[in-house]
Parts: structure tokens; C-alpha cells; sequence
């Protein structure tokens, strides 16, 4: 049993593609995305290789980041 | 800035909110959804009160263990 890291962490995969894919189609670095959602450059990096599951938090912020809604990219990383 | 914890988090209450919904309307102890998705109590209760912003790993076990799909929980927390 762990508090943060079930077994099963398939949409941490997914999410990092799609987190990857929408950056790459807005033409944007990891940094220039970082900066836009206030999160560090390496904190968006290892999310994108499917290395960290980003707090939902994370998500929203990317989410506006990139300028789609959070439950937007949930559902393309399911 | 932060890693984990961006300044905005109205989808942390949100989200604590919709899972406390969704766990009653099922007819589940925090207990018993905490044991379904494999989380301790005591990280259920502080999500479900929006004192923690949970990973989307712990989203995707909680969905699971509510029978919905994760894109849907965030849908209706935002």
C-alpha cells in the first residue's frame, strides 16, 4: 500500500505523451511551458517521460497553460 | 513557484468535494474506498477535505474504485 503511488500507473504514461504532444503542437519548449504554468523545467520533464505523477494541481496549471481544461487532458492520457 | 503546489488549487476543493459525493452516494466508509483503491484513510480524508491535492495516480485508483473513469471525477471537481 502506498499513500501517492498506487501500482497501476498507466495514466502517468499517458499523460506524459499528451502533456509532450500538446507543448510540441503550441510550438513551445518545456521551459517556455514551465514558466507559463509556474512549475520547474525539470518537474515538467520528468512528468512528459512518464518518470513523476503530476499532482492534479500540476495538471490544472498545465492544463491553463496550454489553454484546454484539466478533465481535457485526463481523458487523451486515459 | 513550486513544484507540487501551484497558488491556484480550486480544483484540489473540488475535487474533495466530488469524491466525498461520490463515496456517499455509493454508500462507502472512507475506509472501505480507501481499501478499494489502496490508499491509506487518512490520504483520502485529506483529499476528500481539499487539505491535499492528490497525485493523478490516486485519482485513476479512486476512480477505479468508484467505477467511473478519472477524466470524469476531474470534469465535474473543475
Amino acid at each position: 500500500m502506498s499513500d501517492t503511488m498506487p501500482a497501476r500507473r498507466g495514466i502517468q504514461i499517458g499523460f506524459g505523451r499528451v502533456l509532450r504532444d500538446r507543448r510540441l503542437a503550441l510550438g513551445l519548449s518545456q521551459e517556455a511551458l514551465a514558466a507559463r504554468a509556474d512549475l520547474h523545467r525539470n518537474y515538467v520533464g520528468e512528468v512528459e517521460r512518464g518518470a513523476k505523477c503530476p499532482s492534479l494541481c500540476a495538471v490544472e496549471a498545465l492544463a491553463e497553460a496550454l489553454g484546454v481544461r484539466p478533465s481535457e487532458l485526463v481523458r487523451d492520457a486515459e
